[in-house]
């Protein structure tokens, strides 16, 4: 037999939302691994911690003083990487070395007073409270004529170098679409002027047809295994109606976001039985004023961790260089997260 | 004072090279870190391990010996990423799912038969000989109709995903041309049609009149800390002469490749006194059969280390989702690595 086989061959697939080539190499899964070990760092934190600049009623790095706060509780990043002031201007020498200021807004948002739990072990009513917030922050900072995109994003976990391990996630909001979101924008609008529909609303249409890519539902969202993931366990959660952006979410949609979300992430904590790391976040219109109705609203989950809780997949030397690589399919992978409980594994372990 | 200050200020830097954009906060610095601390695996290697794949006449993992070699030693990757056959053909479904098989090569080059060494710490002749049979892979892999990119490179350490300690760098050479060597193809193709000069020629021109980001020169080699440098202590590393890969060097330029890469992986090795660990690889034209003229052969260094032999940079939430971003200047970056001198820590330690 001599046809094309993905379950086995070397090949490339095509990213339509960013336009980049992926390479796939599934006989690779089995290579003798001499390298780094991960730590995974044992999961016995207390609910509060004295020592933690996020809990409540503790000191910041900068000696403010956190509320006792009870659900969410956000703050401007004490060390932000975008500066809300400073003086407009930039560089120009021969053309090559060109530089530009940037302003913007870090900001920080504690899911919840416990510094024990994370996504996965909170209640659905408190994870639509993230939810919330979530729509707020996009929208309070989008409305500024300064902020013209709003990064919303998670890192959990310290092998991604989440810097405190209090459930939080991130927001840096600033005054350009930075690379990805902006390759985003024209791959969609090139498709939306095409076709009359977004790119993903076709692409999901597919993938419910196929099937076998698909991990969980309910009724307003999808999460996949996307044909071009990159990283092993790498999803899409998207929602089936074409919004542009949270705030045009309805409050059905704000709860079975806070469902799947817990669903999912349920799921990746069950397949090595760790709190599973990852770095996630949402892509959707920049603020700059403009409808953008080629955009649909998505978050990408960015899960390092192949074969076990410490053999992981290094993006390096190829990777950096020259072209992102996996070594096992996203069909295996999808299955692999289909096949899991949802019920967390520390709920079940007698 | 209200000017522009690219030393405090947050902004962004463009890349020529890509058409990218990079992030720089300079000011973020000195953020607090209780995050993950790097293990700095004890450098006591012994000149021979018994249990390594890598060291002469031992048995690697598919059961082939390797010969008792003297210098360096290369053969075919017994797990390589890409497949030299298997049947052509593809995938597509709506537009949508787009996968192409995908051909090539990995070999691995074992620099030296010293499982104890790495290139700081091989003589110049050693050094001479891995520049050697990099220029013969490059030409005998590019020569094959099949292949028509060629990536060298070294994972250097296991925080790089390096699985086996043994000095030794990789090929991959496959028949497409990866994302970030045609994204330069574009870019260097855009400027030499415009000046009829490399990019590269007038950024190094540049450069050398700026000054303050060349970290070390000799006749024919320059190293810097380029202008849009995106880990914490990258560097460039090209030659003065406009030449678009490796088999066009001279033999006066091949031994002052072997000079500067000895010295630069000293000052590497210096600055937090410890195996510096790093991606590093070349840049160069497509071994499509044409001359290529707009490609000036390069070679980029990547290392990962921040602020100590135990604290890196991490590109995670907000770098993995919208732009890479960096935290000290390339101008800091380059200072430091000028100030650190050229003969490595462990003949100088009491
Ligand atoms: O080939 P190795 O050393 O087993 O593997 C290493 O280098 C490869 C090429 O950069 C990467 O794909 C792997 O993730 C990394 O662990
Ligand atoms: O902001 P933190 O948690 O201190 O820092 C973490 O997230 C940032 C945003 O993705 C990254 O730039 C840092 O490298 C990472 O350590």
């Amino acid at each position: 037999d001599s046809a094309f086989d993905p379950t086995h061959q070397s090949h490339r697939r095509y990213n339509p939302l960013t336009g980049d080539w992926l390479l796939v190499s599934p006989h690779r899964a089995l290579r003798p691994w001499q390298g780094q070990q991960e730590k995974t760092p044992p999961d016995n934190r207390p609910a509060y911690d004295p020592t933690c600049y996020l809990c409540p009623g503790n000191v910041r790095a900068n000696g403010a003083h956190n509320p006792p706060y009870t659900g969410t509780f956000r703050f401007d990043n004490d060390f932000a990487a975008l500066q809300p002031d400073g003086p407009a201007g930039g560089i120009n020498i021969d053309n090559l070395l060109i530089a530009e200021a940037e302003t913007g807004v870090g900001r920080v948002i504690c899911f919840s007073p416990r510094h024990d739990l994370t996504l996965p072990e909170m209640t659905p009513e408190a994870i639509r409270g993230v939810v919330d917030v979530w729509v707020d922050e996009y929208q309070t900072l989008g409305a500024r004529p300064d902020i013209n995109y709003v990064q919303i994003f998670e890192n959990k976990g310290f092998i991604m170098g989440c810097s405190n391990p209090h459930p939080h996630g991130q927001i840096w909001a600033q005054h350009t679409v930075p690379v990805d979101p902006a390759k985003e924008t024209v791959q969609q609008a090139k498709y939306f002027e095409e076709h009359g529909r977004t790119l993903l609303t076709d692409y999901l249409a597919t993938e419910l047809r196929e099937k076998q890519r698909v991990v969980i539902e309910n009724d307003t969202w999808v999460v996949l295994v996307p044909f071009w993931a990159t990283w092993p366990f790498e999803t899409l959660l998207l929602p089936r109606r074409a919004v542009a952006s949270l705030e045009l979410l309805n409050d059905a949609e704000k709860n079975d976001l806070a469902d799947i979300l817990r669903r999912l992430t349920i799921r990746y904590d069950n397949l090595f039985e760790l709190s599973f790391p990852y770095s996630a976040g949402w892509h959707q219109r920049p603020t700059d004023g403009q409808e953008h109705p080629e955009w649909h609203l998505h978050m990408h989950f960015y899960p390092p961790l192949l074969r076990s809780a410490t053999v992981r997949k290094f993006m390096v030397g190829y990777e950096m260089l020259a072209n992102p690589q996996r070594d096992v399919t996203a069909e295996w992978a999808a299955e692999r997260l289909r096949s899991l409980p949802e019920v967390h594994y520390k709920q079940t372990a007698a």
